[in-house]
C-alpha cells in the first residue's frame, strides 16, 4: 500500500448553522480533491466561535497531512480564522505592509477609504504566505509546518473557486505529488441496491480498486477507483467482471445519461421522438430537453392531464371508456397519437399513475408506459409505491428506459 | 435567556466526502432546529467508516442534548449508523419481528423476494423505537438514554423530510419543550439577495425576532423568527415593516407556492390555463402539473422544441421568419396559439433563451414571456446571465410570474 494523503475540510459560518445558505464550496472542494490523489476523510462546520474553531483545527492537523478552511477571513470580529490558525500554530500575527498597501489600493479604487477593521485582512504570520483575491478583500493563506499544510480560503464561492484553481492546486500538486488515481462508474437500472451490493460483495475486499454503491434517480451507480501505475488496467479488469455479473441492467457509465444515449442513437439514424404526458406531467419532455443531444431528435412533447385533452389529441375516446385511462391501451394510444401528430419516429405514452381514490378503482400506484413505432406498440406496467412524491421522476426514467429497450430490439443500439 | 438545547448533525457517507452529492439535508435540517427552539452548534460528514463514525457519535453525544444523523440506514455492508449506535451506546442489535413482517410486506407488494442483507433494516436496539418510512425501506431510529436523544434519519432527502415532520418534530416537541417559537416567511421574487439584505439591514440587530434570508428558485424569502409570549405579535409588526420596505417584490408568504397561488385563483373562477414551451422544455408544464389545485384548471402544455413544430401547432411562420424564434412577438404568437388549441382562458408561452450561438444573433441568455387571455397579449423580455444551467428554472419560475402580474391586473387575484 503507497502512502495517502489524508485531507480535512473545514466550513465556517454561523450561517450555515442556521440553514441559510447552502454550503456549495463544501461540495466543490470535496469533489476536486480525489482528482489530486488527496483523500478527505472527514468535513464539518463551526460557528464563528473562538473555541470551536481553535478546537477543529487543532483536531484536524492531528490527524490530517492537509486542512482547508473555507470561510471566516471577514474584516468583522466575527471572522476568526485567522486568528484561531495563529493560536493553534503558537504564532504572532503582524500586518504585511504589501497587503496592507494593496487593501488601501483596492478601496481608493473604488473611491472609498478603507475601514479601520479591515487592516485585519493584511495580518500574518511567519509560516503562511498570502494568496490573492482579485475579486475581494479577503486574501487567502497557504501555511506550511511541521508537515502540515493549512490554506484558508475566502467564504463567498466566487471568490473562493478562482483562488482554488489559480493559487492552491499548482502548489497541492507540489506539495502532496502522487500516483495516478482513476475512477470509472457503471450505472445500472430496475435493480434494487440491496441487490447489486450483494452481487458485487466480493470486490468489496480489495482496497485497490475500491468499491462505492450510489443510489440516483436513474438508478444504482457503481463508482470504482483505482491507483496506481496499473491503475488503469485495474479498472478495466474490474468493470469487465463487473458487467458480466450485472449484464442486463448496466445501461452506461461515466458521464452517460439515459436521454444522451437515447438521443444519441436517434440522432446518427436520423430518427426522431415525441412524447405524451399524463403521469410524468412534463417532466418526461424536460429531461429529454434538457440534453443538448436532443435538438436533432425531439420533436416535442403534449402534457395532457384530462381525458378530454387527451381525446382532443387523438387517443380515441372508447379506449379511455373501455379500459380507463390507467391502461396498457391507453398508454399505446398515446403513444401513437403524438407519434402521428408530431410525424415522429418513435412515440412515447405515460398515463397518470393511480392514486389511492382513483375513480377507476385501480390499485394505488399503477401506471402504464407505451411505445409506437413503425412496426406497432409496447407496453409495460409499472407498480409504483403509491405515493404521490418521487413517482414522476421514477415514471418518466422508466419510460425512456422502455424506450432505450425497444431501441435494442429492433437494433437501433449502434454507435 | 432561558435554558437553550444544543444539537448536533451528522451527515453520513463516503459520497459526500468525494463531493458526488450536496448535501441538502443538512440545510434543511439547520433550518428547521431554530423553530423547535433548539440550536446547532456542529456539524459534521463522517465516511462509511465504523471508527469514525463511532468516534463523531460519541463525542457529539458528550456535548449536545440531541444528536441527528443522516443516512448509512441502507441494507450494504457500508451503511453503518445502526452499527455504530449500538455500539457507542453499547447495546445488542436484536431483529424486530414487528418491523421484519413489514419489511417482507413492501418488497412483496412490489412483487420482489426480499434480499437477505435487506434484513439489517429490520434490526433495533433496546433503547431505540423505530420511525416508520412509508417511502423506502430504511425506518429511523429514535433514541433515548442518559438524557441524551439520537434521531436516525434515512438519507434519500424524500424520505428523510417526511419522517421528520410527522415522527420527529412531534417527538422533539414533547422531549424539549421550551417557550413558544414561531416562524414567519416572506417571499420576493425580481430583487436580488444583496439587495434584500440591504434594505432590511436594520433589522439584523435585534435577536428577537431574529432574520435569515435565504436563496430559492422562487425567489429571496426572509424568515423571521421570534420567541416568547408576545412572538405573534412582534411576528406581526416586523412583517408590516418588512412588506412596507419590499411591497412590489413581495408574492406571498409561509407556505405559498406561486403555482398554488395562480391555481387557486384560477379554478374558484373556472378559469383555465394552457402552456407552450420551448426554453423551459416542460420544466413549466412539470411545475403546475405537480401542484393538486392544478388538475380543475391546467388543460394541458406543448415543449416545442423547433420552429417546424411551432408552426405546425399554429404559431405562424411568417411571424418566426420575420422576428426570430427568439422574440416578443413569437413568445406572444405561441401563448395565443396555445390557448387557442386547448381551448383555454389564458395560454402562456416561453421562447428559446439565446444561447453564445445562436443563429439569430441575439444576445445571449436573451428569452420572452407571452401571455394570451381573452383581452389580448402581453409579453416580458428576460435576461439571464448567459450560462446553460438555471436559466431554464428561472424562465420558468419567471413566466408564471408574470402571469401572475397579469391576473392581477385584471383583478382575477381574490381568495
Amino acid at each position: 500500500m503507497t502512502s495517502r494523503y489524508l485531507a480535512e475540510l473545514i466550513s465556517v459560518g454561523t450561517e450555515l448553522l442556521r440553514g441559510e445558505v447552502t454550503d456549495t464550496n463544501a461540495v466543490y472542494l470535496a469533489s476536486e480533491l480525489p482528482l489530486l490523489g488527496i483523500e478527505l476523510q472527514a468535513m464539518s462546520t463551526a460557528a464563528d466561535d473562538r473555541e470551536q474553531l481553535c478546537q477543529l483545527l487543532r483536531q484536524a492537523m492531528e490527524r490530517s497531512d492537509l486542512v482547508i478552511a473555507g470561510g471566516g477571513l471577514g474584516p468583522t470580529e466575527d471572522d476568526l480564522t485567522r486568528d484561531c490558525i495563529a493560536s493553534v500554530l503558537n504564532e504572532e500575527m503582524t500586518v504585511d505592509p504589501d497587503l496592507e498597501q494593496q487593501l488601501r489600493a483596492m478601496f481608493s479604487r473604488t473611491g472609498r477609504e478603507m475601514p479601520a477593521h479591515n487592516i485585519k485582512q493584511a495580518f500574518i504570520i511567519p509560516s503562511a504566505i498570502s494568496l490573492p483575491n482579485p475579486r475581494g478583500t479577503a486574501p487567502g493563506w497557504w501555511v506550511e509546518k511541521d508537515n502540515k499544510t493549512i490554506v484558508a480560503l475566502p467564504g463567498p464561492p466566487r471568490e473562493l473557486k478562482p483562488m482554488w484553481k489559480n493559487e492552491v492546486i499548482p502548489r497541492l500538486r507540489l506539495r502532496f505529488p502522487g500516483e495516478e488515481i482513476l475512477s470509472r462508474t457503471i450505472k445500472t437500472f430496475v435493480i434494487a441496491e440491496a441487490r447489486v451490493s450483494e452481487l458485487v460483495q466480493p470486490f468489496f475486499q480489495s482496497d485497490n480498486p475500491t468499491l462505492g454503491i450510489y443510489s440516483h434517480p436513474d438508478g444504482i451507480h457503481i463508482r470504482m477507483v483505482a491507483r496506481g501505475d496499473n491503475a488503469r488496467q485495474l479498472l478495466d479488469t474490474t468493470e469487465a467482471q463487473l458487467e458480466e455479473i450485472l449484464a442486463p441492467h448496466v445501461w452506461g457509465k461515466d458521464n452517460d445519461t439515459l436521454e444522451g444515449i437515447i438521443c444519441g442513437w436517434l440522432s446518427r439514424r436520423g430518427l426522431t421522438l415525441a412524447t405524451m404526458e399524463d403521469g410524468t406531467g412534463g417532466l418526461l419532455a424536460n429531461i429529454i430537453a434538457d440534453t443538448r443531444e436532443s435538438s436533432n431528435c425531439y420533436r416535442g412533447g403534449l402534457v395532457v392531464c384530462s381525458n378530454e385533452t387527451k381525446a382532443a389529441w387523438g387517443v380515441p375516446p372508447e379506449v379511455i371508456e373501455q379500459h380507463g385511462t390507467i391502461s396498457a391501451e391507453v398508454a399505446a394510444a398515446m403513444a401513437v397519437a403524438v407519434r402521428e401528430r408530431f410525424s415522429a419516429d418513435f412515440g412515447l405514452g405515460t398515463t397518470p399513475v393511480a392514486s389511492t381514490d382513483n375513480p377507476e378503482g385501480k390499485q394505488p400506484g399503477l401506471a402504464f408506459i407505451g411505445v409506437a413505432d413503425a412496426n406497432g406498440t409496447q407496453t409495460w406496467q409499472q407498480n409504483y409505491p403509491p405515493t404521490w412524491e418521487g413517482v414522476r421522476n421514477r415514471a418518466a426514467i422508466s419510460a425512456l428506459f422502455r424506450l432505450r429497450e425497444r431501441m435494442i430490439e429492433l437494433k437501433l443500439n449502434t454507435s
